[in-house]
């Protein structure tokens, strides 16, 4: 536990606040859409792997973390939805008299707004909900201290930056982009290994956490095994904000600098990148690993308005941070006008697989 | 566990948030000072009644809830102290290789400032902690969950104001008061029934979320058996603000009928009302029960205004919701300018014991 706390803090990105228009909480629709395919997904993982009965052998009481939770609803949902998969598979085996305490660690950065997600907790929950401030690449929990890890659409948020891409002098120099949709194979290959980096330290804090037995369900944005980084939906969607950026430089409303020194910090990593980081920190089993189709739950053409609203909900204070908010308002709204560019754009690299459902058990 | 969420929800008076000028966290002095005097209490509790080889037996983990915690910096430095005084006990024990993790719950109600709390967490403790949001007069932790629960100035509150006294026909009617200093035996009465109500419902929550042989360590202000409510401080400081409301009252600026329909729900038990809580849940031994003087700790005479300005800090929040802050303000400001009178006042009618420190282990 020595250095769970003095380990650099990594940077925070909260989600926007409160419940405005631009607020995270009115605009996690798609994020909701992709939940929902993940949904039956977590009741099959419940269902068929959770062993309850070496999971509350020595106590009454059953220990769930929902890590990168932001401020809701999602993340009640989520929670919503794994007791009542527990409570089924208590029925289904016949236990039903025995079903435990739940208790629910609600993680994000110390800068999330608790404050919300407390005044927010549904009043007829079932379980007692707890706050946990703090990056989940670094020690949160006592050891064996957790039965189930859920997180969704967190994982693909990098600790920070990757070294380079701000250095004038390194190949990964990050020249005019935000991202490495269409960057050199150096800035690519830096975001990789950030991410190798970020996950051999999530994995390794998570086996410390989790019971044996114990089980983590992880759905985050992914990429399909040899598919191009340039082929990612949000990918594209980031260009496109980077492009207004850069109208923004050429009419002179922004310095090009402050572009060249902007770099999203998030990654999509593919199933055999995932397995290959599980396989090397040696301590989980992979029970199930999947690319699925967040949009088969959505009807109809993208709409790209409401995608690039639901964008801004989860990352304009990544933005914001560095470009001020006024630069941002206008990055967006710019975007929001070419949205019909877009979404031919998006529809013709559309493929189908961008989002990466796991269950690993801790052996 | 299946009702503690539905519960109706005690009423909740957060402290001024933030670090400004009447702020908790910059006007919790006397609050510190009472603090201080029980730390050497508690170090003594901890050495003398914590058994280490039984409280972790079954998992590496203490868990630590402090609750009522406010925003800081007391909380911290009570936990700090606390698990100093486990590290003491450990290496006494020469078990310092078996030294636990430490998991600490901060817990107040929902409205609390928990983002204000979680951004000042200090950056070199050497726990894992967690916000707790919700009433302690309610179930907040799996049964048998928590090994030590310490609380420090927040037992006094009650959940609501007690019934009677805001009703015209009652005799409990606490017309043109705020508190029960002075006023009648019957409410008096009423406000020591709410308390009884309230501390059943907190003792048996407590017992069933603290492992057989846990502590709990409670700290409040507390009357000597026998003596009059009259003669308690901080009571003389409340019926000093009524009497600043009803100056406001005579000069038009709020309605009488405004003051007679606020009470305060504040209650300071003797230790012998204590002792027989105690004993009717059946669930704790009195392990220390004893009335201190917290003022020992602070050199030269009452100093008044410091000591309103503490009062405003922890209790604007309850005169706020009810009269408004322009009203509030004038209150404290008025009461303010007559401070040396109240001085004599206090100094004439004080008694040694005030705070009341009580050790209980879980049966």
């Amino acid at each position: 536990m020595s250095n769970h706390h003095s380990a650099s803090v990594p940077e925070s990105f909260p989600m926007n606040c409160g419940d405005g228009a631009y607020s995270y909480t009115k605009n996690s629709v798609y994020q909701k859409a992709a939940s929902d395919v993940a949904k039956e997904m977590v009741n099959e993982a419940i269902a068929e792997k959770l062993e309850i009965k070496i999971l509350t052998a020595t106590s009454n009481t059953l220990r769930i973390a929902d890590l990168g939770c932001s401020v809701g609803p999602n993340t009640f949902k989520a929670m919503q939805n794994l007791l009542q998969a527990i409570e089924r598979k208590y029925q289904n085996e016949g236990l039903t008299s025995k079903l435990p305490e739940f208790q629910v660690f609600f993680n994000d950065h110390a800068a999330n707004d608790f404050n919300t997600l407390f005044a927010s907790l549904p009043p007829d929950r079932q379980y007692f909900a707890t706050g946990v401030p703090g990056s989940f690449y670094d020690r949160l929990f006592p050891e064996s201290s957790l039965h189930l890890v859920h997180s969704s659409y967190a994982l693909h948020w990098l600790s920070k930056v990757p070294e380079g891409l701000l250095d004038k002098n390194s190949p990964a120099w990050n020249k005019g982009k935000i991202y490495h949709t269409t960057a050199s194979n150096e800035v690519v290959n830096a975001y990789a290994a950030q991410y190798i980096k970020d996950m051999e330290i999530f994995l390794k804090a998570r086996a410390e956490e989790i019971v044996v037995g114990g089980l983590m369900v992880l759905i985050l944005p992914g990429l399909s095994d040899g598919t191009h980084h340039s082929r990612f939906p949000a990918g594209l969607i980031f260009d496109f904000l980077a492009s207004s950026l850069m109208d923004m430089v050429n009419e002179g409303l922004i310095n090009e600098a402050q572009v060249d020194s902007f770099n999203l910090p998030v990654y999509t990593p593919s199933p055999k990148e995932m397995a290959l980081l599980v396989e090397r920190n040696g301590c989980f089993s992979v029970e199930r690993m999947e690319l699925t189709d967040p949009r088969s739950n959505i009807e109809g053409p993208i709409d790209v308005g409401k995608l690039i609203m639901h964008l801004r909900a989860g990352m304009e204070g990544v933005f914001s941070k560095h470009f001020g908010h006024e630069i941002v308002a206008e990055m967006f709204e710019r975007s929001l006008q070419k949205s019909a560019e877009l979404s031919s754009l998006l529809e013709s690299s559309y493929t189908k697989g961008t989002q990466l459902f796991l269950v690993l058990k801790r052996k």
